[in-house]
Order: structure tokens, then C-alpha cells, then sequence
């Protein structure tokens, strides 16, 4: 990532790299929210961003590496999920805010991106383990809490939880291609909890 | 679909449009199978099928087109989900026999291909949602008959069921990009389960 001397002009090469990637992801967000997957091109970031073409195929190798980092770039904050109300209440409230993220200009299209790129290219499968250990580490809080004030079994896997409630919501969106109501997360609020309950994500030791 | 004189040497059209369909989706099916679906043109199926390329153009469209009616064709069959055991060893059964679906080397492909051509064809996602009609249609009869024997609440709504079982499969498959052991079988179904027993899945006049 270092060792960019195309312009000499420039004092700071750390923070020119730093900015090349700012509006080469940015770049990249906008081409993808306007246009969509199907438009996004090097040379479209490349005019876009100011970025010399060779510059963004030498570092990103392409369209794959560009919507994987853009994804990285759109997701690194620091996000963590609300613990104000009971686990029935947080987990609902995940749910409303992860429908909403899909619906973003900027951020819905990335995700889509980089789930429809994983059918093609690895590396945008290592992008998809790296975005989901993320979120589902951050969102197990949700569970950790739960347990702790007694409301799910002590075991309880929270990692298992939070794929159950979730998986429906995907499974509409991507797979199956049907609308997702706020009925809908309801319902898989009140699965997911009620197999929570049932102690059929507590980790032990498997049969 | 009828009409087709290019070669009057034929004496049963009918036959001949079925024919030509046979040969093109099994060629069609076979490419994805051993190429892949970016390996997948009109040019490969038309070679294989020995069906003229402006023929498939005109029929089927394109790639698209020819994915949707594979899949078609590809599940064009009598299925009907075992109801020998209780509701648990017929889910069990059920979800079993779809994970091994995905590795099948005609079916798996052709599968994965319509739900990846469906993040840019509006086509593709008609073909999803027929699938889908048809299989939740067709595994319903696992909830049916737990509700008569007493299985399961009344009122529940089978579809939902099948989707709580299915959606941590697909979700793993093709979203997260995990694999699926036996156990995660077990917990999709217990979970499911356990959701339905605690009547999440009823249908009723909604709040």
C-alpha cells in the first residue's frame, strides 16, 4: 500500500494513500447505488475517483476487489446494537435496523453486491465470512445480555441465535425474492427465541 | 412455439419442438454441470444440442432464459416428501434430501445458477418464484399431516414452517458461506419445530 511516487508533488504518502482509497471506495459506492453491479466498471471509478485506471487494477485487481473493500469501507464504524429493552424488544430492533440497512442508497446495493459476487469469486466469499463474524460478533451482545439477566438458557449460542433470526429475512430477500413486512420480522423475532427458549441452540457437547 | 419449418423434412412438429427442447436444456444442464455458469453461452448450447443458435435467440432469449427453463426441466418430476415417520423424521428426511440436492452435479448447478442469475434478471426471479411455489406447495404435506395426527397447533401455516426449516440451509449455502453438517440439519429442524409447538407459525387474523 506504500511506495506510491507517481506524484512527487505529493508530501504526505500515507495520507495520499489513505485518500486514494477514500475516493476510490467512495467511488465505487456511488457507481454502484446509481448505476448498479451491472454498470460498475475500473474505468467508471477510475474517472469518478480521479484515480489512475492502472493505479486501481495494481491495487484493488479489479471489480471484485473494488466492491469487497467498498464494503469493508461502508461497514468499519462502530456500530453496536441498542441493549436498551428486553432480548424480545433488542432483537427486533436489530431486525428493523438490518431491513432498513438493505433499503440504504449507499450501503443496500453494496451488501447485494458483494452477496451476488460470492457466487462467483473467492474473494469476495472471504469478504462475506469477514462482514458477517463482524456483525454477528457485534450483535451477540444481544444474546450475551440476555443470558445474563436470565432471560435465555445459559448456553445458549449466540452466534445461532442471531443466524436464526436472521436467515428468514435473507432467505426473502435473496433467495426466495418475496418482500419482507414487518409481520414478517416478527415472526422470525419470536421463532428465533421461542428455539432459543426451547434450548435447541445450546451449545454442549454434540451427540 | 409451433411453426417451426426450417426443416420440412420433419413430420411431427410437436414432437420436434419437445425434442428440441430435451436436447437444449439437458445441453444447457450439462454445461453448468461441467463448465460452470460463466462458462455458459448460447454458442456451447448450440454446439452440444445441435440446435441453431438463432433458434435458442428466438425461444429462449438468451442465457437467461435457458437457465430458467433447465430448471424447469430439471425438477419437472413427481417428488413427494415422505410422510413415513413422525413430523421430525419427515422434516428431518425432507432436509436432508434437498442439502444432497445441492451437490448433485445436474441439479445442484442449475439450482445455484437460477438463484445467482437472479440478482440481475427479472426473469430469473419469476423462475425462483415458481420453484419455490412448487416446492413449499409440494413439502406442505409434511405439516399437513403432523396437524392432523396432532403434531403440531391447528391453524399453522405450513409454508412457514418449511421456509423456518429452509432458510438457515439456503442462508449458510448461500449467504453466509458455511457449510451445513448433519447438525445444522438437526438444529434447523428442531428449531422449526420448536417455533411451531409454541404456535409462532398459526395462522391468524394478524395485529
Amino acid at each position: 500500500m506504500s511506495g506510491e511516487t507517481e506524484n512527487p508533488g505529493e508530501i504526505r504518502p500515507g495520507g495520499r494513500t489513505a485518500r486514494t482509497r477514500d475516493a476510490v471506495c467512495r467511488s465505487t459506492l456511488q457507481v454502484l447505488a446509481e448505476l448498479g453491479y451491472a454498470e460498475l466498471t475500473v474505468e467508471r471509478v477510475a474517472e469518478r475517483s480521479g484515480v489512475h485506471k492502472s493505479t486501481i487494477y495494481r491495487r484493488w485487481g479489479g471489480i471484485d476487489g473494488l466492491v469487497v473493500d467498498a464494503l469493508a469501507f461502508a461497514v468499519d464504524d462502530d456500530w453496536e446494537p441498542d441493549l436498551s429493552g428486553n432480548v424480545e424488544a433488542n432483537l427486533m430492533e436489530f431486525a428493523r435496523m438490518a431491513l432498513a440497512s438493505f433499503a440504504d442508497p449507499v450501503y443496500g446495493p453494496t451488501h447485494t453486491a458483494v452477496v451476488a459476487a460470492a457466487f462467483q469469486s473467492d474473494r469476495a466469499v472471504d469478504a462475506v465470512h469477514r462482514f458477517f463474524a463482524d456483525r454477528f460478533g457485534r450483535t451477540s451482545m444481544i444474546i450475551t445480555r440476555a443470558i445474563e439477566n436470565g432471560e435465555l438458557p445459559q448456553n445458549t449460542d449466540p452466534e445461532a441465535v442471531i443466524r436464526a433470526l436472521m436467515a428468514p429475512i435473507y432467505f426473502r430477500l435473496f433467495i426466495s425474492r418475496q418482500s419482507v413486512t414487518d409481520v414478517d420480522l416478527e415472526q422470525a423475532v419470536q421463532a428465533a427465541l421461542a428455539a432459543a427458549l426451547a434450548g435447541v441452540f445450546e451449545n454442549q457437547e454434540r451427540r
